[in-house]
């Protein structure tokens, strides 16, 4: 067996730290015409490393059994997770492992999106405007989310 | 008791996987006449946060029981450990819970430096001349090292 086959799974703890350093719980609300209310709304979760650090982006593929890695930008790699099913699994993880910086509260927020999504509520009126408020709390306010709620800060 | 008190220190993998992502070896050297070789060799290890994750900063220094929290840049904050007697606490650390990233060829590097400032060799040219070669493969070339090797890369 080689060296690298007997590389031992990534530890649990670890993965929190490392997640707590370079980890990202992602809302993206993109405009799409044959979605019924305008809106697709797209959750991911992403960890970035420049590329000469892609093997451990691996690793973290390996360990989930899911994810894809690609390109962020320029030199920068990210294991990425979509999906309901899989981001299921992503909060699972990180409910039983909590992480120990201010990126638990945004953890905690994606994970109430994905609640909503879970219970298909995404696709009412009242539901998509549950989670834009969310995801106002969460990053950066987008554009799209400036066009809709011009009044939110 | 209060919550605070309560809190678990911070688990040995959690702090590897959280230094694979934010932490720093790093080896300055700085022109200083009084020294006998002119150079004054300060390695320090480092963990960077948004003043917003300051806690976590103080929890590194609960758990190590040395280092500074202090200014890094604009809005973020630093965990700095200097000296040899702390420092060869830190080596030891991560000779014991090994990190998964290209960082642990950085962090062998450094703890060479350490080996050669334990044995004081650092006060002599040839040993000096170690660290300076050791430190060029370790970080940007910094401008007192173009200087002192104009031939290195």
């Amino acid at each position: 067996m080689s060296a690298d086959n007997q590389q031992e799974r990534l530890d649990e703890k670890w993965i929190v730290g490392f997640v707590d350093g370079e980890g990202c719980f992602h809302v993206g609300i993109n405009k799409q015409q044959k979605m019924s209310l305008g809106f697709q709304i797209l959750p991911e979760f992403r960890v970035v490393q420049h590329q000469r650090d892609k093997k451990i982006l691996f690793e973290f593929k390996k360990y989930f059994g899911f994810g894809k890695i690609c390109k962020n930008h320029d030199d920068r790699k990210e294991f990425r997770v979509r999906g309901i099913k899989n981001l299921n699994s992503i909060v699972k993880f990180f409910k039983t492992h909590t992480l120990k910086t201010t990126k638990q509260k945004n953890f905690e927020l994606f994970s109430k999106v994905i609640e909503i999504m879970n219970k298909n509520e995404h696709l009412t009126k009242k539901g998509f405007e549950r989670i834009i408020k969310i995801s106002s709390t969460m990053n950066r306010k987008s554009r799209i989310l400036r066009d809709y709620m011009p009044n939110t800060q």
